[in-house]
């Protein structure tokens, strides 16, 4: 299911505890060597002889500092045992070149996560395929709480995932949005997925992760600050098909999200409220100066992230068939629609082995769109349409 | 002060008693004769010569048809003396040509209004020139209503005009507000302006009439009806720079008339509300559907409505020069700045005879150009800029 060797994807962890995320000079030397490499580099105290020879001297000069700071946090480092430790504790790393990751993150460039750290359930790239951010204010109205939910559950409701940031207010009208409508919803901290921030969401979080997700690009035992927030939403933005501003004031971080968003071509859209409203001053405001599309309720938001016809369907598992690699599509492609099926058979239609077929029908199930039923699996009900 | 004679403003007074504004059979008539030569032959019954020459076969034979049904109003039509005494009672009959005629109408075409009947101390023409059009619900909530009047009020703080429709909820609201502010409102009716619908309105008919207009199509007597008030609308988006719809439900008469500004290529806004609220459903469809610009204050909409920096003046006055008249703008341009100067003095110095200064100076006060001081005639604040 991977093609990330344990000694990169041990590298690529200690990458997380060394450096902040989105720092470019990482992001710039992992084009030139390896993690195992840089990690090594930072280690010996000296750049890789890659990045020498592929960058400038100037910009030699520049990654030799960062890596002093990278060296400050040489003793976190975890070991192959922490992982593992950390493993058997529900929390696990996704890698670029896992099964699991979401290759829409590479619209991030030199500022891409290293890797994600996860805790929960779902399958997060098949997750994301068919997600939408909701985000807004921490300060929300009760109009703002409650258009978020109702948001959510609709979005939910239609076999679309819920990403958002875990916080007061909006956001967590939106994870609970969709999890009382039976959805998948994400979670994107900035802190460790170990003891996630805020702590009076507690109950909540734990309902995420046995519903979906809570990833992180911050290792385990790291606390959140101002700056991690913001660092975080291009995150939130990378991960969804679009984003959906709810209610946020003029200088509200969750426009810094839209901002994100918007940066990358994904659909921004706003949730128009009462202009009386200081809370909603945000929405209006990038309505008019970015062009926000407003949006009153989930089928208007389908109707600009959805594939075209998708959201039409009457539920999850129309296939997004150029988003899926081959294999994953051939093991799609031998699920019967009625009835059901035993994997070995889908496996021989499939032409692909058993073991792989067992993993890749675990991912499509997570994505929604196989379900196993009494008889075997099957496609999702409006699958394969 | 016009080039309409008497006999063409009594044939164009008939002809509103004759056919229904917007009948596209008089407005081609009218492009191949005058209105006296129309009258003439409506009243022998036979289409006059330069009609049929112009017309093909076919539309002289629709043309005779609409002839037949114009000629049941023949009783109807009135006398120079029912006009005069119309006059005495404070109505008054503008027509094409007439100084105080606002020429943006004949984007019309063939449905312009043949001449709209006014009841009001202000120009029709200059007030025009800048004015919005602030429509909505009559079931408005207090929101809309609330909303409706702080829009319209800064707006005339700003030296613009406020145009709707009279109607109950966020027409009244506009009106009010306008009012409120000491500017000038303009009430499009869809009956005779000598007995304004809804009678609920009785004062308020009254304060728009002695601060600003009360304008038809209809002649008096005439009572409105469902489709008179979808033809009216045609005249509140045609008479404003732009129109903003406050409140509407999905079937609101108040989208009609942002259709009607579309279609003119005229800015049409939308103030958005909560998306839970059913009344402001029509304002959020129309930002969707035909991009509607989302307008939460009198400054915003004057962004859009605007000449470029004229809504960045301290007050009414900076002077779209493109649309006065040769004339007028020298009059304009022979007022101070500052201090003030008689009348004869500006007469002299715009090389204007001094009736016409006389008249013109009017106009331009009524228009909030120029004011009347102490020590004469001067510029508005702001204005001359």
């Amino acid at each position: 299911m991977t093609t990330v060797s344990a000694g990169q994807r041990l590298a690529r962890a200690a990458l997380t505890y060394l450096a902040e995320p989105a720092d470019k000079a990482v992001g710039g030397l992992l084009r030139a060597c390896d993690a195992v490499a840089l990690v090594a580099a930072i280690k010996a105290g000296c750049l890789p002889s890659e990045a020498r020879t592929a960058a400038g001297p100037q910009a030699v000069s520049g990654m030799a500092g960062a890596l002093r700071h990278w060296r400050a946090r040489l003793g976190e480092i975890p070991a192959e045992r922490d992982l593992a430790a950390l493993e058997r504790s529900g929390v696990r790393l996704v890698c670029p070149g896992d099964a699991e990751w979401p290759t829409q993150l590479d619209v991030l460039g030199d500022a891409k996560p290293y890797a994600l750290w996860l805790r929960g359930e779902a399958d997060l790239r098949f997750t994301c395929l068919r997600s939408v951010s909701v985000v807004g204010a921490r300060a929300a109205t009760a109009y703002g709480s409650h258009v978020s939910a109702e948001l959510a559950a609709g979005l939910a409701g239609r076999g679309w995932a819920v990403v958002s940031g875990g916080a007061y207010g909006v956001d967590a009208a939106a994870h609970r949005g969709a999890l009382a409508a039976d959805g998948t919803t994400i979670a994107v901290l900035a802190c460790g997925v170990d003891d996630p921030y805020p702590k009076g969401h507690h109950e909540l979080f734990q309902a995420v992760a046995a519903q979906g997700l809570i990833v992180s690009e911050w290792p385990p035992g790291r606390t959140p600050t101002r700056a991690r927030f913001l660092v975080r939403n291009r995150v939130i933005a990378a991960l969804s098909r679009g984003t959906v501003v709810v209610e946020a004031g003029r200088r509200s971080g969750a426009l810094n999200t839209a901002r994100h968003a918007r940066e990358m071509c994904r659909p921004i859209m706003a949730v128009p409220g009462p202009v009386t409203s200081e809370a909603s001053a945000g929405c209006h405001w990038i309505m008019r100066e970015w062009n926000a599309l407003c949006v009153t309720g989930s089928g208007e938001v389908l109707e600009h992230v959805a594939f075209a016809g998708e959201h039409l369907a009457p539920s999850a598992g129309v296939v997004p068939a150029d988003e899926l690699d081959p294999v994953t599509a051939r093991v799609l492609d031998a699920v019967p629609a009625r009835g059901g099926t035993g994997p070995a058979t889908v496996a021989v239609a499939a032409g692909v082995d058993l073991d792989t077929t067992l993993s890749r029908l675990g991912m499509l199930a997570a994505g929604g769109f196989v379900t196993r039923g009494p008889r075997g699996w099957r496609l999702a009900r409006g699958g394969g349409a």
